[in-house]
């Protein structure tokens, strides 16, 4: 079966006439001009007029076939991707390895059906995204293909165990395509599992499927393959869109990164602290930050990858209730972060419950839903009353942070004034002692 | 008794000795300088060393306080502002009223023991921020003095009846003081309970309260005052600082803005939308959205001030058990808004959940936690199924405005099919049918 993902209707039947499939260059002769491209899959969502094929420029572009218009093979894909990649593997390029999760990157065509094809062998990466060859010689492997909302703790847990395995077999990198939707939060949590990485462990996405003509998959992969192969820091990062161009792509700590668009490219946001670095496709790594984790390829990492899911993240709202509290406490729930208001605060008559919570071990850390700016719970009356009730402040990690954090430490102590301890202590960028000066969001400018 | 909250020790000593009070102008001489000023109150976490003082330039300054520093008193404060107040009222300036609700705006002193300062008769005002006097007549009145996280459903019912008597009194526009912490949550309550409103409803704050050097309340109080009195527009707004520096304020439409920083004074944004207006503290209004309700002191407005508090707003993150919905559905919660993940999503684990909630006749409504961008529930098999079960798109409101929205609307209707029609109608500006240009984040930039 030749692989057309996504065609149906007319355009199937004169794709398949002329024998074609995914990948292979086509021509298309229309109106006296002449298109040349990669043929890309489509997704089912899209209407069975056009044809998606990639130009030489990296661009992807829709293409009408109406019954007049010509469809010619130019080359086929396979037998060139073959050879590539034995002239590739000459070059003695540096080794990276990419391990698959799932997300709209690794993912084309049919999101209704589930019939998701995962794109990620080297071939396919190759072909789509040529500009690769020239950086680096790829491993891949699939270790799960789901969306990332639908990710745990224990797929966390898989992920960084198969990162250790891959450490041990001396790449230069080590790649991680994800869905940007809870992409921060594996960031987070390979943070915490996977410390003194000799080498950078990157997470990649993309808001928009490379059949699309605005994907950001190419330059996001092409991005982050650099910072795999010759980033100065070894630290897990998020690398994604810094701009809605195509001109570069920013490098974010993984405990300080956000999504903060639903669609777009440039969604990932660092909070509270510079974004690490910026990358450029043409492989110029420029760093924003000073203090980083080197690259030292000899180091000894420690993988603590458990977590505990019997945390709770619960957002404040006027009006809400203790029996959501009371509910955690009654379920056996280990720990609870609240998204609080402000610098730090829940509404006064939920202080009873709370305090019965931490009177049953169960610790409680106060964030704040405002995202921006650190927790300050000594400035007004209710704030000092959560801490005397031993509420643990968060300092300026975000939320989601925070969560990923409590569950990382309730794996390892359920000892009230251990998990204080930890919490309080900045284990991989989370809390940044001071405020940097300059990472607000830019307010409204004329 | 004489007014010195806030001083202790040594300084209230030396203060009762020349019997002055807070409000009083005095004169301080240390090391052959003067300082002339207002005294001002101070918080009770402040030392016992200085005293602070409102200079002639608006600006507050602590004055440390020596054995040998000379204090006298200048002006006596009360007849001052007596006369003051018989003066303005011969003005025949355009009249507004306060309603104060409580926060850091209208409260100094001391939050540990809870004795707040009201601080909001018309002679308080006017001794502090005595610019008022050259804008408007002022009335107010105390509803009640709460930390706005204790802020309910309730107590928006109480403050939307309230400003609906006053709108009965023919003033030119109405300002409610309101803590910060949940200040939008009651805008967006304010903009549904007050349809058609024909005067502006302005809720202002302050991140800084008035006895800090630094304190936004004088800025915000005076281009809120403006507002009132003369903005061409007739809706319920924000006015808060628009920068880190005292040159503006933004006038944030009540649906579409948030806290996003935990203690900046350009905390509060607009988000999906621009601010409606920039005002100046010399008066200056400048609007940016071409569109608003009129100012039309004649209209006819709507009241409907219920809320049905039995609404949880809950955050989805990974690991999010099936319990904490099945616990909403069993304590007999009238509707949920989920904080979905990136277009729209949930853990699809919890689909059988959320559909025995709809099948229950408990409405779901979705909103995303990246705060900015649309909810488009059409591109992802999760959001179609979601879509399917009967969940309601939030399109591009807060989860915020979503959560305050439902619980207006249940107070009306407990139909389904109304809710749904309700949610997805545009009512206050809470939904824009079009994305705006512009209005994401600025990210970081070199």
């Amino acid at each position: 079966m030749k692989r057309l993902e996504g065609y149906r209707g007319f355009i199937l039947e004169r794709l398949r006439k002329i024998n074609v499939e995914i990948g292979d260059e086509i021509v298309i002769e229309k109106n006296n001009e002449i298109i040349e491209g990669i043929l890309m899959p489509r997704s089912m969502l899209g209407d069975d007029k056009h044809v998606v094929i990639k130009l030489r420029n990296g661009y992807n572009v829709g293409v009408k076939i109406e019954s007049e218009t010509i469809i010619r093979l130019k080359k086929k894909r396979k037998i060139k991707v073959e050879r590539k990649i034995e002239s590739i593997k000459k070059k003695a390029l540096p080794k990276i390895a990419i391990i698959g999760t799932g997300g709209t990157i690794a993912s084309r065509v049919d999101y209704k059906t589930g019939a998701v094809y995962p794109a990620l062998t080297p071939e396919d990466l190759y072909a789509f995204v040529p500009e690769i060859e020239g950086i680096a010689t790829i491993d891949t492997e699939t270790l799960f293909n789901i969306f990332s909302e639908d990710m745990t703790p224990q797929h966390w847990t898989r992920i960084a165990e198969k990162i250790a395995e891959k450490i041990e077999e001396e790449y230069k990198g080590i790649i991680i395509p994800h869905g940007t939707d809870t992409m921060a939060y594996t960031a987070a949590a390979l943070s915490f599992a996977l410390q003194r990485t000799p080498i950078p462990i990157v997470l990649v996405g993309a808001q928009r499927s490379s059949d699309r003509p605005s994907s950001d998959a190419a330059i996001n992969l092409i991005c982050s393959t650099h910072v795999a192969v010759k980033a100065p820091f070894a630290e897990v990062v998020v690398v994604m869109h810094g701009s809605s161009s195509d001109e570069y792509c920013l490098v974010h700590r993984g405990t300080k990164v956000r999504k903060c668009h639903t669609s777009r490219r440039d969604a990932f946001q660092s909070i509270n602290a510079k974004p690490l670095a910026i990358v450029k496709p043409n492989g110029k790594i420029e760093m924003l930050m000073e203090k980083y984790s080197p690259r030292r390829e000899d180091r000894e990492y420690e993988l603590k990858a458990k977590f505990d899911s019997k945390v709770a993240l619960l957002k404040m709202y006027p009006g809400i209730r203790e029996d959501l509290i009371e509910t955690l406490i009654d379920r056996g729930y280990h720990g609870i972060v609240i998204e609080g208001t402000g610098l730090g605060h829940a509404p006064s008559r939920l202080l009873k419950t709370i305090r019965r919570a931490i009177e049953e071990e169960i610790p409680i850390v106060m964030t704040s839903q405002c995202i921006w700016g650190r927790i300050n719970m000594n400035v007004y009356r209710t704030g000092v009353e959560l801490l005397n009730a031993g509420v643990i402040p968060g300092e300026d990690m975000l939320p989601e942070t925070a969560t990923v954090k409590l569950m990382w430490i309730l794996a390892q102590t359920r000892d009230l004034k251990e998990v204080r301890e930890l919490m309080l202590t900045n284990i991989a960028g989370e809390i940044n002692p001071r405020t940097t000066h300059g990472t607000y969001l830019k307010s409204w400018i004329r």
